[in-house]
Parts: C-alpha cells; sequence; structure tokens
C-alpha cells in the first residue's frame, strides 16, 4: 500500500490505528529493503504472510499478470487451471531465456528477481555450511542432470576429451550422468582400509589416456557408509598439477560442516571447477532442483549459457521460499539438530549392533551414513523390505554377492562401492530433518526385523 | 471414505442423508475407475473439488506421507515449509529414479501413478490435436533441453555423429540444443517464395557430410512468419531414404491441425523419430515441460533411459490436473476458438496494414503467426518497445539490418530465419488461449503506436 | 513493494525491466485507491492475484501479524492450524468490538478497513439492484438471526410492544425469529387471487391490539410460487400513517428489479425501517451473512450497537473477496443472465406442464420462483424425493393435505402459505447463478420422473 | 480410493508398490473409523493432509458438489469466487437448518457430520480441560450473543422474567448481552478482600425483586485480575436452593484447570444451566465460535432450537480442523505449557514489579491474569498506550478515576469491576499460546516504558 493509499486508510478508519497498520507495512518493507540490499538469507525466519506478501508483489511485477494486457505471442504465461495458477503463485514464465538459463526474463521482472535472489541465498547458505569463495547458481534440475551439464559446460575447452575419471559410487545416476552426454568413465577401484572403503588410485587412472583425452575427474563427498567421502583434497592437489578439471557431487554434503571444509580446502590449494548439491537432500523441498557452484563465476556462466532454453520455476519458487521461512537462524539450527544427533544415532547404532552380534563398521570420515554388519543373518536382502513394510524407509542391505552392470560396465558387490566387499550390512542415515522420534521408531522397528529375521531360521 | 466408514456415517446422520453423501463418493469413484481404465482424458471437465480429492488420495500413496514412518536415508521427501509442502499437494519425491526418468519410484505409489497417468493423457491429447500412431512421456524440461536428450538418445545408435542438419529457425534456443550437448549443425537456409520463407534444400545439406556423420535432422513446425513450417513431409522422405535419424521441433504445433496432420502423414510415410512439444505453449502451463512423442516406444525408452536421475514433478502435476480440469471436452474448445478466431485475426491484420499503406505478408502454410510489413515506417525497432510499453507483449519487428552471430554462427536478418529478407515486419501470433477482449486491445493499442511512430517523422 | 525497494529493485534486475514491474504495481496501487476514495465496487473483476495483494496487506496491517510483538492479553488473534490461517489469509480478530459490531477494532487496522469497504460495496450493490436511499451494514449471520437483531433493536423505542404482525409465508425461520426474542406474530393469512396468493388484510391484524403493543410489521419480498412478494407499498404506507416500525424481509430479492423498484418507492412514499437480505443468495457466498439496510442511518447504528461483542469476520471477507472479484460488470451481468433466463424459463415451465396436462399457476409478480399444478399425480410428494435422488434439488412438492404446527401456531397447507391450498404443486426457482445446462438437466429429470410417477399407477 | 480403483492401480504400477499406497489410505480409514465411532479427538495430531483428505470426502458429500447436478432452488449453494470456493473447501451450505442450528441438513451430508463431531470433540476437550458431565454445541457466535442465546432459550420457562442478576465484570459485553434481549440487569457489586476482588452478596440481589421475574444469574470465571473468578460453588448452591438458573461465562476458563474443577463441582452440587466459552480464547482459532455447555441435553437443545435459521459454518470447520490437527496430545500439551510458565511469569512479574518499588497485586485464584500496581507512576494511562507502540499488545491499565456508563449503569473505577479501586494498575494475562520469547519481549518493553515513564517527570 502506497502512502497515498495509506492515507485514505486513515481517512477512514482513524489517524492512530492506520499509523499503526502503516507501521507494520513499513517493518516488512525494511525486512526487504535488507534482502534486496545485503542479498542474504535473512537473519530471522519470515513469517507466512511476510512470503506470501512478497510473492504477490512479484508475481504482479511479471507480465502475465499485468491488468488489460494484450498478449499475441506464442508464450504468454497463460494458465488454464486455477489450480495451477493458485499453486505458482501466479508465475508462469518459469526461468531463463534462450540464451542463458539465469539469465533476465524480459516479460518477467519479478521472476527473474526471485531467480537472483535465490541465487545469492544459496550462496549465503553454502557459506554457512562452510563452502567459501564459490559463486553459485541454482537450476531446476537434479544432481545427474546438473552434473551433466557441468561437464557439457568443460566440452569446448577440452576438445579432445572422451574420458571422465570416475572413483567409484555405487548409485547409478552418478555414472549415469557420463554416458548420457556420450562419454565414458575411467573407474578408479577405491581401496579398503579397515571396514572403511577409502578413494583409490586416482593419479594412476589418469595416467591410462592421454590427458586432453580427460574431460574431468568426477568426485564424490557424499555417500553410503562404508564408503567414506572422497579423499577430494589429495583428487584437488592432483587435479591442479595436471591442469585437470575437477567437479565434486556433493550431492547431500552441505549438511556436514567437515566435507565442506574439505572442499574449501580444496578450492584454496587445489582444483575445483564445480561443485554440485541437492535441493531437496539439503534444504527439505522436493525433488527437482540443485546448486551449482564454481570458484570461477565466468565458468559458472559458461554452465550458465550451455543450458538451452528456458526452465521450469518451480524449484526455485521452493527453494525461496524456504530460504526465508528458514531464515539464517533456521538453517542453523536444523544443521545443529542434525550434528548434535549423530553421537547419538551412532552410539546407539554401536550398542544395537552389539547386542545382536554384530558391528558397527567403522568409517570415521563418514558423517552422514552408518552401515552394521549383518554378519549373522542367512537371508539379509529380506530385512530391507521387511523394514519397508514397517515403514522405515531409507536404509540399504548389500551383501557381497550382488552384482550389477551399469552403462554396460560390470560391479562385483554393487552398493559397496567396492568389489568384493567382504560383509552384509544395513546402512542408515543420520540425515538433516531427521527427528529423534523417527529414531527411536527406527530402532524399535529395526529390533523387531531382525529379531524375525532370526526367529525364521 | 470406505464402506466401514460410511456406514458408521449413516449411523450419525442417517440412513437416507449418508446414502445421499455415498452416492456421490460412487459417482466420483466411477469417473476415477474410467481413468484408471481407459487412461484418457475425461470427456468432461472435473471439478476443482474432484481433482483435488485425487491429489489428496495420490499424496497419501506417496511414502513421505505414511503416518509413523522413519525415514532413515538421505532422501526422504521431508519439506520444510509448509507454504511448500502445501503448494505441491504434499508430493517431494519428483519422478523417475536413477535408471529412468519414467521408471515408477518406489517410494511414491501416488507420484508413479500420477506420471503414468499424465503420459496416457498427453497421448490422448495429440490424437485429439490430430497426431496419431506415437507414444510420448512428459519431461520436466522445456523444448529446447528436451530435444537434446532426444539427441543424445540418438548418440549411440550413430557413434561417428558430430552434425545435426538444420533448417534454419531464427530461434537461439532451436541452435543452441545442438550445440549444447557437442554436436555442429549444418545449416539449411530456407528459400525465398513470394513473402514466405519455405523449407530449403536439405538434401543437399545432408550429401555435405558423411551420412554417419550425421546424427539426424532436426525440422522445424512452428515459427514466426513469414517463415513457414518446414516441409516434414518431404523431410522426412528424405531421412526414411537416406536412413537418416529425424526429429521434429513441434513446440507450438499442437494447437494446429494442419501441422499435426503433416506429421502424423510424414510417420506414416516417412521418417520420424521424435517430436517434442513444449507444455506451455500448448496446454496453458507455466513453462518447464514438454511432451516427447515418438513413433517407437523402444527409441521412447531409449530417451527416458537417457536422463540421469529423477526430476522435478511439478511440471507433471500441472499438467495432471489442467489436463482433468479441461477434460477432452474443454481441450477440443480451447482448439475450436483458437481455429474460428484465425480468419478473423488474419483478415483484420490484413485490413489494418492496408490501413497504413502496409500488407499482411503471404505465408499459406502458418496458421499461427502472422507478419505485416512496416515498410514506411523510418524506425520499426522503436515499436516494439512502444508496445510493450503498452502492455502488448509477444509481437516482435524484425528489420533486414539486424544480424547476429549465435553459437559462432554468423546470421545476416536475424530473427527472419532468412538472409537478407526485404524488408521490415512486425508479426503476431493467434494462440490457443487469445481472447477476443486481448485482439480488441492489440489493434487499438497498435493503431496508437504506428500512427504516434508516423508522427514522430 | 515501496520507492527505496523498487529502486533496489531495479539496481538487481535493470532499469527496464524494474520499471515495468514498477509500472504493475502502480496500476494496482492506483486501481486500489480508486476503491479507497469511491468506495464502491471496482467497475471491472479483480484477478485473484490483485485480490491476493489487497489481502495480504490489509492482513498485515492487523496486530496479530505485527513481527516481534508480545500478546499478553486473553485474546491475541493466535491460530493453532497452518490450514485455518491460511484459509484465513492470516485474519483472526473478527468484526467489531464490545461496543458495537461494525465498530473500528483497536487491534485490527486490515480487518476494520475490510468491513467498512464490504459495507459500502453492500450499499453499492443494493444500488445496482435498485435499491437507493439506504446505509446499510453486512453482518456474520444469516437472514433470521438479522430480522431478530433489527427487531431487538427497534425495542427500546416500544417497550411496551409484544406483537410483530406478520404475513404468512411458509419458512419456519420467519416465524421463528419473532419466537426467538420472545415476541408473538400476529399472522395475516393472505389471500387467494386466481393462482396466486397475495398480501391479506394487515390493516385488520393492526387493529387486533393496541397500537404501542406491537413492535413492527414484518413483510416478505422473496417467497415460493404461488405466493407472490407482499405488497410492501401498501404496507409501507399503513405503517406510515399508523406509525409502526416496518420490516421487510427480503431474503433473495436483490436479483428482482421489480422488488427493488417497489422497496425505493415504499421508502419514499411510506415507512421502511429495515431490509434484510442474504448474502448467500443474492451474492453466492457460503451461508452465514446478511445485508442490513436502513433508510434511517441512526436506526442502523442502533442495530449495530445492539449485537453484544465481535463476531465472525469469515462471512466478511467472503464477501470483499467476492464483490471484488465480480466488481460493478460482473455483478450486472449475472443479474442480466438470470433477467435474460427468466422469460425462456417461465415458457418451458408452462409448455412442459401443459404435455403432462398441467398448468403453470399464475403468480405475476413473483419473478423468482414458478409453480406448476401436480393435478393428476397420484402421489404428488414422492415427486421431489424422486428429483432429489437425480440430483435435481431446491424443487418442493406441496399439497393442500400438508399441515404442520411452527412456534405453537397451526397452518393448514403448510408451505403453500395459504390455508387450503385447492392444488398440488411443485416449485422451482429461475435463481441468480442457474445455468442454462442446469435448465436442461433439470426438464429432462422432472420429466423421467413425472413419467415414471404416472407409470408407477 | 475405493477397491476397485486399487486394483485398477496396481495393475498400472504393479502390485507391491500398489499395496504399499493402499496400506496407507487404509491406515488414514482406520484413524477415521476411530474417529467416527468414538467421536473424540484422536489421541495424536493428524497430519494436515490427512485433514485435507478428510475435509475433501466429506465436501464431496453435500448437494452443490453433486456431479451433474441442477439446482433449481433459491440457495443452492453457489459460489462465485475461486478464492472463497477454495478456502471453505468447497462447504457452501452452513450449518443447521430453520428448526434447529445443530439439526442435519437434507442437502449437506458433509457439513452435517462435520458439525456433529466438532460438537463431540468439543465435549471431550471440555472433559480434558475438567469440565465432565456435560453435553455441548459449537455455534457460530462469539461469547456474548451466545450467552444471550442461552438466556433467550430461557425465556419460555420464565414468561415473567425481566431481570438477570449479574456479578460485576468490567467487559461490555458482558452487560450487553443482557440488555440486548430486553432484559435489565441487578448488579452484584463485588467485594475487595485483600488485593483481591471478589465475588459480592448474590443473595441479597437475588432478594431484590419477587424470584419469577429474575431470568438467571450469569457469572463470570474468566477475568482481569485483581478480580478473581465468581465463586460458582456457592453460587450455583444458591440457585439451586431458589429454583433460579444460572449461566456461567467461562469465556476463556478451559486453559485453567482450577476454573474447571469448580464448573465440575458445581454442576454435581448446585445448580447450572449453561457453561458458555470462547472458540478463539481457547482453541486459538479465530474470533466468531463458541461452545455452549449443559448439564442438561434437553436445555442444550432448546437452546439449539432458539436459533432461528441457518448460520455460518465457518467457526466450526475452523475448530474441526483445529481438533484434528492438535489431537488430545496436542491439546493437553498447549495446556501444560500455560501452566508450566503460570509459575515463572507470576513470579516474573512479582521481582519485576518490585524493582520499579511496586507488587503483584495478590488474587490467589486468578491464575491466568496478573496486576502489578501503578502507584509511583504519575501518568498510568499513557503506559498502555505507549506499550501498544511497541507492540504490546493485551495489557490493561486501571486507575481510579476511570468511569463509564454502560447500558445505562454508571460503573465508578470502570474496568477494576470495583468502585473506587485504590490503586492505579496494569494487568497481562499468561493465556494458552503464549510464548516464553513473548515473555521476554514483555518484560523487556514494559522495562523500558516504565523508565521512560518515570524520567519524563
Amino acid at each position: 500500500m502506497d502512502s497515498r493509499n495509506l492515507q485514505l486508510t486513515k481517512e477512514i478508519i482513524g489517524k492512530t490505528l492506520g499509523q499503526s497498520g502503516e507501521d507494520s507495512l513499513n517493518s516488512l518493507g525494511k525486512e526487504l529493503r535488507i534482502l534486496l540490499s545485503q542479498k542474504k538469507l535473512p537473519k530471522e525466519p519470515w513469517t507466512d504472510l511476510m512470503i506470501q506478501s512478497v510473492l504477490t508483489d512479484l508475481a504482479m511485477m511479471d507480465s502475465n499478470n499485468f491488468t488489460s494486457r494484450a498478449g499475441v505471442g506464442e508464450r504468454e504465461g497463460r494458465i488454464f487451471s486455477s489450480i495451477v495458477q493458485h499453486r505458482h503463485f501466479y508465475f508462469s514464465h518459469g526461468i531463463g531465456r534462450s540464451g542463458e538459463i539465469s539469465a533476465i526474463q524480459p516479460k518477467a521482472a519479478g521472476s527473474s528477481l526471485m531467480a537472483i535472489l535465490t541465487n545469492t541465498f544459496a550462496k549465503h547458505a553454502l557459506k554457512i555450511s562452510g563452502i567459501r569463495k564459490v559463486d553459485c547458481m541454482v537450476v531446476p534440475m537434479a544432481t545427474g542432470m546438473s552434473i551433466s551439464l557441468a561437464m557439457l559446460a568443460l566440452k569446448p575447452q577440452r576438445p579432445q576429451a572422451k574420458y571422465v575419471v570416475w572413483t567409484r559410487i555405487d548409485q547409478k545416476t552418478c555414472l549415469k550422468c557420463i554416458y548420457t552426454i556420450g562419454l565414458q568413465a575411467i573407474v578408479v577401484e577405491p581401496e579398503l582400509k579397515g571396514d572403511a572403503i577409502v578413494t583409490g588410485d586416482v593419479l594412476n587412472a589418469i595416467e591410462r589416456v592421454p590427458i586432453d583425452e580427460i574431460l574431468c575427474v568426477l568426485s564424490t563427498t557424499s555417500c553410503f557408509a562404508p564408503r567414506e567421502p572422497d579423499d577430494i583434497e589429495r583428487i584437488s592437489a592432483i587435479c591442479k598439477e595436471k591442469g585437470i578439471p575437477h567437479i565434486v557431487n556433493n550431492a547431500y554434503g552441505l549438511q556436514c560442516h567437515k566435507i565442506c571444509g574439505k572442499i574449501s580446502n580444496s578450492i584454496r590449494n587445489g582444483r575445483v571447477d564445480a561443485i554440485v548439491q541437492s535441493t531437496d537432500k539439503n534444504f527439505m523441498v522436493p525433488v527437482g532442483g540443485a546448486v551449482i557452484a564454481c570458484p570461477s563465476s565466468e565458468f559458472l556462466k559458461s554452465i550458465s549459457s550451455t543450458y538451452p532454453g528456458r526452465a521450469s520455476g518451480a524449484p526455485i519458487l521452493d527453494l525461496f521460499v524456504t530460504f526465508l521461512s528458514m531464515g539464517e537462524a533456521g538453517y542453523q539450527r536444523i544443521l545443529r539438530e542434525r550434528r548434535s544427533l549423530v553421537p547419538i544415532f551412532k552410539q546407539r547404532l554401536s550398542e544395537f549392533a552389539r547386542s545382536f552380534g554384530e558391528r558397527l563398521l567403522e568409517s570415521q570420515n563418514n558423517t552422514i551414513s552408518y552401515a552394521i554388519s549383518l554378519d549373522h543373518f542367512p537371508n539379509p536382502t529380506a530385512i530391507g523390505s521387511s523394514l519397508f513394510l514397517r515403514r522405515v524407509s531409507g536404509t540399504r542391505v548389500i551383501t557381497p554377492q550382488s552384482s550389477k552392470s551399469v552403462c554396460g560396465i560390470s560391479f562385483n558387490s554393487y552398493g559397496a562401492s567396492y568389489s568384493n566387499y567382504p560383509l552384509a550390512y544395513i546402512t542408515a542415515a543420520c540425515a538433516v530433518g531427521l527427528s529423534p522420534q523417527e529414531v527411536d521408531l527406527f530402532f524399535e522397528r529395526l529390533s523387531q526385523v531382525l529379531r524375525d529375521s532370526r526367529a525364521a531360521y
């Protein structure tokens, strides 16, 4: 409400009352001013009403919402269903334009502003998590496709490149994102160190082919135990020395300070070209977005201009709302809550394992995922599905026998990220958003399932 | 409400009244049954409440909404903001899984069902529009990226391929989607035929390089006048003869029966591998989705399995809701409304042009976009921005002087899709969703702007 | 967004694009300015986004939404459920204060402004319908309770009053609203004039008791055929002459120009103290509100101050939103649509009746409800329920036999508003919002039911 | 989704996945079954999605949502604005029918079921709070009007009644609800006992007029300190002995176990006819509803049938949603949270007062509102408005000088509920929903204001 309307309002409801309303609107204006000038997460969470207010203003700035407009193009942001219109808060132009996914859209001032702010908020969130000295953008693609996009942007720099040096991690997407764009993986088999599976000999892999045929090294920081995050400090040092680009798959690593610290070190001392993280796994939004961060703004811009055309604005809107709704304080809180749950989770898991004659597999550097052996269970694979039937989701049971072919490559002990891992085991993650009640439920049901499993034999 | 709950309801509110409620729920159940068994657009539009009801049921089937569940994975579909949760109707798992974008998701029964139905509804919509004998899937990417994906899926079949034969169309995305994935375009310059710009010599272009170095031909059916839709019947015949894949960029062609008829003919008599259309431009949803249609289900499956990982479910949800909200009748209606507006629009435009001493440029086969000459205006480029200031969006002004470099290729008369087009002109589209009121506004303001433009000199 | 924030916005997204957004926000500001200065329905409908925007601003002005507030009272507008909060657009203080239901609320500037505007919009709507020279307020009570309230406000003026002279209308509420507050009705039995039931001898009824024992005359303008609207011009003349207050139950009369014209005449020439109309029946909002209109602002204020305490703001919000969403043009349109459906409806009903050997009962002055005889049907009462089972709602079947006791008074032919009406009949209304499709459905099913009814005998 | 649709679903997405969805739907069905059979608050909170699901089912059962219906009545539940439709979850028929506000509505099975359940949930909530042996109903009117309605329902039992014996409580509504319906108050002036203001001589007041001229005694249990809740055990004993009805204004007393215990005792040993409580103050919903509870179901039914006509369903829907969203556990929790905040609040207030040379006024039996003296402040009234400017709402400053006339009666020290209370003081409440953060803010700002106030002199 502008000042003339506030004046009219006072004439209707009286000066004093009108003033109290104006004060509140001014407070909101001030909060927005802080946002627009600092371009950071607000210190404190915004209320839903404040968020609604800014969304409404931004939507009004998009051309599809101009009153008495005439749209005679082929793409005018018209929405058929009022349900759809309402759920998108009247935004419809998506993000980007033909030239660049992070370009400002001439038809959509509000959407453009939102996209830019979401990027700067994400940068702030990365900093809070411990990743410094990067520029970033939020893209409406999940982690896998985002890694592919970053690789495509590397292509013109390395026209001979055919290979990606890839430290084995047994999640299909991580390999597929290489083959999708017509490249091949040089697999670096990890090594066993105690129970833990750690980064293998990257240097050796690099030397297998001419260096200009290698597009980049793709390392991974967040993974299922007992695999540990890759030793990216070492990898980035090698990449720097050899002049090879380095992309870090940091899918859900933002929740771990240790990982983020190592990323910052790697940026400072070695070579990192892009770090890709999932928005859903780190920020609790629906699947469909990723944050691509780059130490070089220029390379970030290449990635942005690699994308052909426009894209859905939905994942950006989700993150924008979530960032406002969290504020810096809220984001710190969920990180802190996870951190304080970790030792308890680990301790309980360890004791639990012992009570069944099993043990927690040691993988010190993995602070998100934990694994306990299932050495004395006749049919470990049945345990996962029994748990799912009891509404425990997210566990994975791996046995030495499982083998699989992905993108034409055969893997033994698929799931373990290591051929011939000696034990069967089950993993569980202490991820952001996990509640203590869920932990209780998990142990209760796991206990039941394991007892049943033993009893069956 | 199941039968036992209905029984209890009757005990509370009485048999007769309870029965009237039960009847209504049964009617809804029956409508849903038709949907699930026929997998087609409903004959008549569904009400918002009916849609809400089915969304609620489907959401309840996704594991993130199970009551008393324990999620101990790294991706559990948790949503931080209640605004975000609500706007996604409690869906959060997106679509696809690592293997395939159209795969069923083990954690999300409801989302999976929705994705499958949306695909079959899209197939039905394509059939209504006139494209028969195809299978299709809806992807959460806009047209450009979807074309890139289809090309990536062709790659393994044609390992030597480096080129795409591309009939020039001056929209950046259409060229970028080739270069993004590391390929190069062999440009087929169109020909001038009267005022119209028509498909050039595709055969000659094909013969410029060894045939196995050509990935495919990329033709375009929907474009700004005076360029006409490509002669895809001829192109598909050539592709069939030469054994070259053929991808059709049918961005907003579903609204035109003529184009769709030609696509069907091309499928029947020639070679078409994939047809890509925008969801926003054809079905009035927010930007961010495309329908990829293929005569071969097998190739469609390859495209689906080319995508690495999961993706946003938002564009699918939008389309699902919109399809229910339209029904077959509603979709027919918007097609019909456009069709009946076309002759009026064209006629008014022609008369309007004459009144300014200009003329409608003849491009018979383009029934969506229309152009009128601006031959007697000293500064045509200013006209577009003047119109935008008056809230007329979607027009484009092209002059012979404009040249541009895209993906390293220089184009003269950029925008005209033809080097050295002799005239300046302005385009306007009679696209789906355009209202008669907008048409009136458009002419009123165009008239004002043109008068002002003349007066200024 | 205030000017400083717009400035910052321009620094982020560029001047030109920022300006286009600012222009749109300014347009909205201007529309709001017109609203706040003219206090009338907007000429044209507001879009949902514009409505959302004004609701957001108003909500922000209420103290329950102040940021960093401390509420240490017993009523602080806290909302437990986010569903509830969201559905009320964050309003929670209701309307009114202990002194007066239309008083400004010191804790709720936005709610207060909304309530005042809704009153002035209602006044404008009444004027459009044809009722002039009144002041009015919207109350969150349905018609019956609103009439009671108006009567309670008359009480202090007429301390001896025990009776209300009431022209018989067979809807329970119309009688109950008298007895609820401890008064008794003097029933004026209507008269039969052809098929029509018209106002009886009011004067005679008035003379039955000492005049100061009569609180008021309660007349009714909207009723089921064949009863006609009361002859309120005559009644108001009598009331003026005798010095007796006159309340008009105009429940759904706003949709009829004829009725409203007679009300205006009655105000000008006779005595009318209050006219009460339902919000749901006239303006298509959920049940629960009424507009109380009074020629004397002073008496309106008495009614307002009669109400003890606060009340729900929900019906006011509904009406505020609906008025904006209709605009003057939309309200005119729905009135016009009904008006143009009336002759068709009447004609079809008449022909339909004839085809079954029955007839349309003549009640010329009732332009909303219509009745056809059911003289040759053995079991007319079954027809109503058969229709309801076929999803035809709103018809009423009346037979001469039905008698009933309400508030201790026995009525013959209850439902007909006339003892011993000679015929059985069925009524149907051509009310605001009725669609031509519904009319078709109605006749189709009525035909079916009547045929079945005959066939059964 | 019924079993046949689940079968079809399994054919589409596979048996196992379909089964997991079915299980979740069945769980919801089971929760609903418990609700419908026990008619109590659910043990645990329902999620928003579960609530959405039941609302959708219920809405579908109302006739305005029947598909292919033909509404030819004057009230068909049509909604003009999609915003309004959506915010009411497609309910539009309100509650009640002409005969009775709690009657089942023949056109609205779902709304009727919701209204009945809300009543039984409220009964359960009252029991949890400590009021047993009552039946109750939720009405869409705030406390004042609800008390008036209860009195109106007493009227036919006591035709001679003109007076209500009323223990003075200085909130306008509490007196107005008597005068609104044409009765007069016999004021029982409270007595001073230390700092506290306690119930005066009710017996004496009763004896001032013939007993059949007294409609009832109206006592009050929740009030601003230093007035204490009325000694309703004594009053109810007197009422029993004298055969006079007794209505308890328990506006926000449900949050206090002590008050509710006394109400239960009064019911058991004395006479209580109706207890009226606000929904917003006790259950954190928007203003506009009340729970009327009666030991006699028959009298409750009289109240229900006193109301003329239909009424808004909005407050019932709000409460229904809130009850599901709280569950028994949630309601217990908010009661417990308040209870545990009380001693802290009181202690801090007392220390705070001492630090300014003032004191906490002792009113032992009032556990919600607290008062501290402002004996050494030159201008106490300015303190309240200074606080409001600092966004502290809900405090009240009372001085001995304030006097006021309400409903024609003059009161000294108005606000204190006692003529000539010796001190100025300020009150603050520790009410349900108050957060510890607000308490901190309150003391911080009060401190600032008091310091400023002293400094100013």
